[in-house]
């Protein structure tokens, strides 16, 4: 039951998979046999290896994208080697990632980054495409060169190549939609959908018979078409380290030099993606990403010495295939020999497929990674975020979708360490039985990021306050505290001691109490969380030893409340009407 | 009054500054008068413009270090005009830092990285010097090459300076400590501590006077003296910014680039360590660090004129001037003036002074640098901070000073990202009358960085929770959410309505309701502040709004007790004690 429902997955998949891999090679401007290579050697180790049953792996339009930028501009009589390299060592990066279980790497980047990022890549192939389309040779590096170049050939348009473009792409996009119309019958449904997914291979096969047609009546073809392709699946091959350019031999730290650090980013990359798809369709918590990770590294290194292109698993792929009902990972394996079909008896075949149609298949496939819907909920409910989305978008338009990430991500963090360098601070006068006095309430712990900003806090206040009230610093979020902190808490002490001033932090957990006495530091007044606060804060005018009862610390309700929290309020508001209640704790961990 | 307190700290001044700065030129490798030059400049403008009386701005042994680091190998018959470049640079640097308020850069910086810096900085000057004092000339670079340089040629030891060097810095040392010896007289102990300040002019006269003995004798000098020092103050220059070598003429961006990226590393250190005097000097919160770094600026850009080295605050100098009893940054003005009478009158003597003699005032001089007594209380209350140290200084030692501030920096940021990534969990079962379930508090907001985290924790615990409890997070560390986060919470609510399992956040504040209503996420159930967590835990089965009682909420008290915190224990019980209490809330910000 599930081999034949892996089986009519794997040839969905199949059908996907062979025209999109001539286009991921047309983009990344590699020989279309490159891109078949990529498609069948990751689907038959993933398919012992791999975990999740509808990641397909194999070429995708974002390491095309990413390889044409490392290794587009190396000369072509050894390019391939140099794919075969970038391939071997994204492999062998990825590897390093599993054992040195580095798949927290990916964390690091959020959402945000993440669609300005693809957001960006589609962009970039969609207008690397446009050429095609138009059937404008154009030889510019960069979006907006490349754009001005284009608007200044524009006269050049071929108009069989526009005509063919544009109806793929508008037949690719009708059909596309096809999966979506509900009829009564169950059959054409199941049709329409079948047609839906292979959508791309019908597409190619009617150019290629239209292109046939031209070609045997003897007529020129009316459009460019793509290079013949080799036939046959080529004997592996170890890559090799040693590349020589022209008559110098290159030792393998130039040769790998030479690749830029396109074996670092495209490995993060593919991790980042495989671990988005399996996460997106794995069931809760059932990923292993070290499993993933590893076996992504099997199938790079068994993959380049097939001189494919650097894969990793296929977001539409994966889509397809979970639709088709794909039950266990075997379904690569279907795809796989499909592929091989292809590349062995179809190649006389390819040389026919028009490059406008493989155009036409690329920006159908890409134009929907193009995420706007994302951009209105970010803006109403988290301002900062749709900034970094569009800074990150910008970024990797115009530097390089590598520096885009990375800035993108190095901007996210800085958020974060912004959080402990400038806590929002409350400040509250109260006053009880004993007296009047200050509470300040920092809201995220201290570290020496922040304490530079509360000692100057502190120091304000202890100017302002003319009438000397004593201050009470609510420490409820410290969890922890380094040697700066307490040095820095130390030095404001001593100041507000020879100022004459009262400086108590109370609610000050063990952990910090201990770190304090084990310092050299002196001066600071903490107040533990069982202890009371108004020994401290009143110590030289009452004898609190003598006195019973003991007062109300509502301070932190208004303060809290204040802050829009009030979170202790409620908490103490349901201990009030506390009646009969049976409270069993379990200790669980 | 105030003149003659600045008068008195301003002499005492000079008779430090003076020596140190012609041992500071020789840990440059730069000629005497380039030290000088350094001494006086920065004096007046500080005394116009500076905010802290006791800083003493010139030339420091950390700023000679990193010089020598920066322009140590450039060529010798142009190294001045590269001097006066750098300088100039660092004085630009310091002026964008100060006009874009880049000041709490120095905040990255923690005291046991500030610790281990300084530290090696140390060791690295020593060993520079004990070359001087054994009259070896060494060759090599980096610490580890010198110190094994210096074992294969000890049998070239020169007895003359060896013998004056150890003197000396036996002399120093004993001086030193003059002034911590108590005696009946006051006269005596006012004179006991004038020595002791003055100890490196009196060493050098001493040294000098015996040089000048020897050569008058006709004899040859026992030991190896300094160059010529040219007399007078040099005209004013505005750097250059194009600097021929040879026959071949640079652009002003090759001059620069020669400068490597010293015109970063130095202002921020000189920035660093300013801001760390006037810290330690100032009244609390009193330091205007914008003006700090205005000033140092402009000293900067002045002394480049007059071909200076980078300048900034110095630590043992302005702990004299502090002991001198300074008033105002006048104090800067008499010692710059003694500078210019060095310069005009004394350099013909200058020639005079052992190399061993600078040598021992520099080892004197650093020795207290080396921050051993830190060690102990960081090992016992804050072990991380111990290892950060010894890394940071053995990073100086080895790889340069400013790989190891800039991976020491690092590597304390990395913590706290890591503090965001993997949030400490507890998790509690607890029962009311309503029934069990179980509670989960992480003990930090959550970003994007903690979601994957929180995710994978939610997934395992439904995984174990057979029974289907209820579960629910407590968020009261959660003050703000991203879109990343909220994303995470709506996938992992999604997992557990799909395996029909109850999963509430609570003590959710608005700001984050409002985040979550206003994106595109769903599922989630939120539970506000004042909103009743039963109602959404056991919402199936009991009618709440019919029951009267609200039940008690005990299960915060376990969780945090357990957790070392018991804070809201703490409150709560001092609530539940609650007598005649009188809490008047002053709104105050």
């Amino acid at each position: 039951m599930y081999a034949a429902s892996d089986l009519i997955a794997g040839l969905t998949l199949g059908l996907t998979i062979v025209p999109q891999s001539i286009a991921y090679a047309s983009l990344a401007r590699l020989p279309s046999e490159n891109g078949l290579y990529s498609a069948f050697t990751g689907g038959f180790l993933y398919m012992l290896f791999g975990t999740i049953p509808q990641v397909s792996i194999g070429p995708t339009s974002l390491m095309s994208l990413l390889t044409l930028q490392y290794i587009g501009s190396l000369p072509d009589e050894n390019k391939i080697q140099y794919l075969c390299l970038l391939t071997f060592l994204c492999g062998v990066v990825e590897l390093l990632m599993g054992l040195l279980h580095l798949g927290f790497l990916t964390e690091i980047i959020s959402t945000p980054v993440i669609s300005g990022f693809t957001s960006a890549s589609a962009v970039i192939i969609i207008e690397s495409q446009i050429r095609h389309i138009l059937g404008i040779t154009i030889h510019s590096h960069g979006i907006t060169d490349g754009v001005i170049e284009l608007f200044n050939r524009i006269d050049h348009i071929k108009l069989g190549d526009t005509l063919l473009g544009v109806i793929c792409i508008a037949l690719l996009l009708t059909l596309r939609q096809l999966k979506n119309i509900s009829c009564g019958k169950k059959v054409l449904k199941q049709f329409g959908w079948f047609i839906s997914v292979s959508r791309n291979a019908i597409i190619v096969l009617l150019c290629c018979l239209t292109a046939y047609y031209y070609d045997k009546s003897g007529s020129t073809v009316p459009f460019k078409l793509t290079a013949n392709v080799i036939s046959g699946i080529p004997a592996p091959k170890f890559p090799t380290f040693h590349i020589d350019e022209g008559n110098t031999t290159q030792t393998s730290f130039e040769t790998i030099k030479k690749l830029g650090n396109g074996f670092i980013t495209i490995p993060i990359v593919a991790v980042l993606i495989n671990v988005s798809i399996a996460k997106a369709f794995a069931t809760a918590g059932t990923i292993d990403a070290t499993q993933e990770m590893l076996t992504l590294s099997l199938c790079n290194m068994f993959a380049s010495c097939f001189s494919a292109m650097p894969i990793c698993g296929a977001f539409t792929r994966s889509a397809v295939s979970n639709a088709s009902g794909v039950k266990t990972p075997f379904s690569n394996f279907y795809s796989a020999l499909i592929t091989i079909f292809a590349l062995t008896f179809l190649t006389p075949w390819f040389r026919y497929i028009p490059k406008a149609t493989l155009a036409a298949v690329l920006i159908a496939a890409v134009i929907f990674l193009i995420d706007v819907q994302i951009l209105k909920p970010l803006w109403k409910s988290c301002r900062r975020d749709f900034f970094i989305l569009v800074a990150t978008f910008f970024l990797c338009l115009y530097f390089g979708v590598e520096i885009g990430l990375l800035i993108g991500a190095a901007g996210n963090l800085i958020y974060l360490l912004y959080l402990w360098a400038r806590p929002r601070i409350t400040r509250e006068k109260c006053k009880n039985e004993y007296g009047e006095y200050l509470v300040i309430t920092p809201d995220i712990g201290l570290f020496y990021l922040g304490t530079d900003y509360l000692y100057t806090y502190l120091a304000k206040i202890a100017r302002q306050n003319r009438t000397k009230l004593p201050i009470a610093v609510n420490c409820c979020y410290f969890k922890s505290m380094d040697y700066t902190a307490i040095k820095g808490l130390s030095m404001i002490s001593q100041d507000y001691k020879n100022d004459n001033q009262h400086l108590v932090f109370y609610n000050v957990c063990d952990f910090i109490l201990n770190v304090y006495k084990n310092s050299d530091c002196k001066n600071i007044q903490f107040c533990g969380v069982n202890e009371n606060l108004n020994e401290y804060l009143f110590s030289t005018e009452i004898d609190f030893r003598r006195s019973v009862t003991i007062p109300i610390m509502d301070t932190e309700l208004q303060e809290l409340g204040n802050n829009g929290q009030g979170r202790e309020k409620q908490e103490v508001e349901s201990l009030l009407r506390q009646e009969n209640e049976k409270n069993i704790p379990v200790v669980d961990e």
